[in-house]
């Protein structure tokens, strides 16, 4: 039961009703998207991933990989999946086409990849490095490299990682060790060990390439002495025919909670050939072009979890009979009522709906900033782009999944004791939607980088066009003194908390430092709820204005109206314990001795 | 790393410094407990739990129960650390010394459950349905039952289990089919077939007591037609020989997300002997003494997961270094500060410790009641507890088991990408934990329960006396004009909010039955809440009168007033979210058509 559906109705709804993906579009390329091409693409795509990628998705979780000879395997099926992906060129569509790429908006690649993490996140980890992969080539990249490697990874013939852990250090990428040792012909050796790397090693494609973060011999010591070299699995020539296995091998798969189709390796590198990508040092600029598209990327995974529970619990309520309405029975004929009848349940379901829908559209438009701040048709507007995404991705990111885990998590609780067996699959969403509020980035590092490094540093002026930008929505629908007018006066009084909420943290951070720690995660939850205040009021009204249309559908536009009601009344009112939180300050965070936990 | 650490000393101050054990126990028995008798007792336990048990936590969790020619087997160890434990008499604690139990009282043996759930979940479980089966058969077997099962179960000799749930139907047990068919000489015929059967095989004992829900011939639909029937696995005459296999066994072992250790088996009844146990059609009644019972076993399960969550990441946060603290190097001569210096990582260490500490008073408060439900001195103090039993045992099973659940994801975030990684034993904890939320009845059925059976249904009473008992506590501290006067006044405004929320819900209910439903969970967890802020608070109070003393632990103090001060400035905010979310009543979460969603 409760196959994957991919939500394409939900999706045109956000795009084009909401998020004016339209017009959006119409700038880009001489032949834009217009909204059936968008849809036919997503409707394509989304085939392909109920068909024959989510299939995958429990027999993946239940055989994993396997470490035999060196060589990893991934699970029964993931090979003819892959080989069915890169046919259809569904890496190729925002890319270069100097390099094979569609040259379509960067956005419609974010957008793809939320039914392929929803599908099956196991199997979409293995085609979540290379996108990334091929931004960082095409920015730091030579003509050789790009048409080398960069070819290849739009092509999908070869896959990609992205190696920065290593055992002593995740976050702290300054104390990293990996050696990078010049050679007479320009390459490098590389020699160190690198963990959690995901697609570390697999069989899908005849050659991998890793962009490994490396220390030269003379490098400064922490983060201004850290390079970024390409390293081939397989050993390549400039055309790109296959010689030896390169140094670099797979010393043991990671036994994780779950995404366990997916492949996390330990992986060594043994004075393995390495080419130096952009400038000596700069690596861990070069590297954050490819974590901040990264951070959308998993960002999306936190609506996919959401909106996996939800479908699977939605199924399981429309069907399971439990008890009967406290308001009489429902199901009169039945032996009980479906459980979806009950306040609580629909509390949950409720929950996740608004949960995936709104850091949807929140992610959309994050999605669509990344076309204008590559393609913006002036540099203004493409600067003011790049300063929304550098505010705006890590509450995404971080909201975004700890939704996603809330959500997986209610989906247990909506199916009782039958959630918690495995063969249902949602324990398995929960298992698997964990590892997103950790990875690339975890929820307290974004929360750090949202408070200190953008909003207290500089970044002051683009949270206020945001406030001012919704301070002007909730102004007009005040004006108009619809139902939704008492919406509007709540987002006003939010957007002047969150300025005072600012000045306060600040005023309080040029005292003592430890208050930007102490109120980041809470100030990151507190903008994200506020910004899906905005985003589910938007909805509503564009669900309105479909009401006013001829053919409009009822039930989705009611769904939209009910759902935005219920986010205001039930989960935007959570914002007033962030809100303490913050005020409360450091003190009794911070007091405590060491000695005294 | 961070093996298990039985957590004697906040135990103690629970119980004597907070709670007044010594006092309450003076009036049971010939030989009441002292502090002295009590922490040993709990030191000994404590050390089989941390040297036997405990160190098959994660060995179990890897191996499973396996089925093999019709027997479930259990872990590698499993059977020699169950020995053990029945060596020590540890079952007998709390049972009827006529029947070879040591009279002791009964919260001793929910205190001492606690530890053995923190050690290890899956093997605690083989412990969890004996307890209750005890009491069920001492409130209604007859002398013959007793002799021949109770004495066996309390010398662990046989275990047990309880046989409510069959696939269609779980919390709606009226639905339930299983039959029962008198035979000539007095016994019945059971057939049927049960799910979720926690321990319904294995070989640690040579028999296994059923406790079975089923239906006579002649019984009345619903609930009021069920019985409640001995079965056990293998025949056995009145002095206990055993003979042939009873028509009982295993089909299958559940695979689950979690507490694998555990068998928990479907059950087939063809045809099995079974003993009527107390009237017919009465069987849901002595089914609730077992399952009142095993509610607050299951909260103090979410203590248990609260606390091994916090363990494990306070270990792992002194040692792990990462990153520099932001008001300077705290570990200077290091490549990087420990992260217990971050206040993030510090706001998870101070939630898990208070949800830990502040759950464990309320479940050794109702620990304490079920005591003096059993054995108080009047009638009137009897009476008195059972009803505060009544009205308290759905808040702590849902808000512990929920705090448990939250505990255990942030230990998880406290290591990052290694609390992902199966060997670190946080992932184990969440999913051992997450079962805790649902079994023993899901939040959403103890939110019902309180809110419908109990507090709009005449335990408005009982509910009354609680908030005056918190006035006047708060009244006191108000009094004393100390550092805590702005908590009593808090107190004081969740009391009269309480009174106004109960007092809106009911209003609202007599016209429109959902509003019950809707608010119950949010009416639950601001019970929650409320309830470890007056605990908090009474525990800095006697935290305070310790630091009084000559020989007080001046760490542990500041660890107690710190983390209560936490809890009102980082935690206690959260209530306004749920109070909104009453306020705002049933009509966007109900007027959502089904086919809508």
């Amino acid at each position: 039961m409760s196959t994957y559906r991919p939500p394409l109705a939900d999706m045109e709804f956000a795009l084009f009703d909401v998020l004016g993906y339209e017009k959006h579009c119409s700038t880009f390329g001489e032949d834009p998207l217009d909204r059936e091409m968008t849809m036919t693409l997503l409707g394509e795509f989304g085939k392909l991933c109920e068909e024959v990628v989510a299939p995958l998705n429990r027999s993946g979780d239940e055989e994993g990989c396997t470490l035999r000879d060196g060589s990893v395997h991934t699970p029964a099926g993931f090979d003819e999946a892959y080989q069915q992906y890169i046919a259809g060129g569904w890496f190729s569509l925002p890319c270069d086409p100097t390099y094979g790429g569609q040259g379509l908006p960067a956005s419609l690649g974010k957008i793809s990849a939320e039914l392929l993490s929803t599908a099956n996140m196991g199997f979409a980890l293995y085609t979540s490095a290379t996108p990334g992969a091929i931004t960082t080539l095409s920015t730091y990249g030579t003509p050789q490299q790009r048409a080398l490697y960069e070819s290849r990874l739009i092509s999908g013939e070869w896959n990609s990682t992205m190696c920065l852990t290593e055992p002593h250090c995740g976050t702290d990428l300054g104390m990293l060790r990996t050696k990078a040792d010049p050679q007479a012909d320009g390459s490098y050796r590389i020699t160190g060990t690198k963990i959690f790397i995901t697609g570390g090693d697999h069989e899908l494609t005849p050659n991998i390439v890793h962009l490994v973060l490396a220390r030269l011999p003379d490098a400064p010591a922490g983060t201004k002495g850290i390079s970024l070299f390409i390293v081939p699995k397989v050993l390549c020539e400039d055309e790109g025919s296959l010689g030896e296995r390169n140094g670099v091998s797979c010393g043991a798969i990671e036994k994780k909670m779950g995404v366990k189709a997916s492949a996390t390796c330990v992986m060594n590198f043994d004075g393995a050939v390495g080419h130096l990508l952009g400038e000596p040092n700069r690596g861990l600029n070069a590297m954050f072009t490819f974590i901040n598209a990264s951070r959308i990327s998993a960002a999306l995974q936190g609506v996919a979890h959401a909106e996996l529970g939800y479908q699977k619990s939605l199924a399981y309520a429309k069907e399971r009979l439990q008890m009967r309405s406290l308001s009489g029975p429902k199901n009169p004929d039945g032996p009980a009522d479906p459980i979806i009848v009950h306040p609580d349940v629909r509390r949950m379901l409720l929950t996740q709906k608004a949960f995936a829908e709104g850091n949807r559209l929140l992610n959309y438009y994050l999605a669509m900033q990344l076309d204008i701040a590559k393609e913006g048709q002036d540099e203004n507007s493409r600067r003011t782009a790049v300063r929304r995404l550098d505010l705006l991705t890590p509450i995404a990111k971080a909201f975004a999944t700890e939704c996603g885990v809330e959500s997986a998590n209610l989906a247990i609780q909506c199916f009782g004791g039958h959630g918690y067996i495995r063969e249902w699959g949602v324990e398995q969403n929960l298992r698997d939607a964990r590892i997103a509020t950790i990875y690339e980035g975890t929820t307290g590092v974004q929360a750090l980088d949202l408070l200190g490094r953008k909003v207290l540093a500089g970044h002051g002026p683009v949270l206020g066009e945001l406030l001012d930008e919704i301070d002007a929505f909730a102004n007009t629908v005040i004006a108009q003194a619809t139902d939704y007018s008492s919406w509007g006066k709540q987002l006003t009084a939010l957007t002047n908390d969150w300025r005072l909420l600012t000045q306060t943290i600040g005023a309080r951070a040029a005292a003592n430092a430890e208050e930007v720690g102490a109120a980041s995660v809470s100030y990151l939850m507190f903008a994200g709820y506020t910004l899906l205040a905005y985003l589910w009021a938007r909805s509503a009204v564009a669900a309105t204005e479909l009401s006013k249309l001829e053919n409009g559908d009822s039930n989705f536009i009611n769904g939209k109206l009910a759902t935005a009601r219920f986010y205001f009344d039930h989960l935007l009112p959570r914002i007033e314990g962030y809100k303490a939180s913050i005020e409360n300050g450091a003190g009794s965070m911070m007091e405590m001795g060491i000695e005294a936990f």
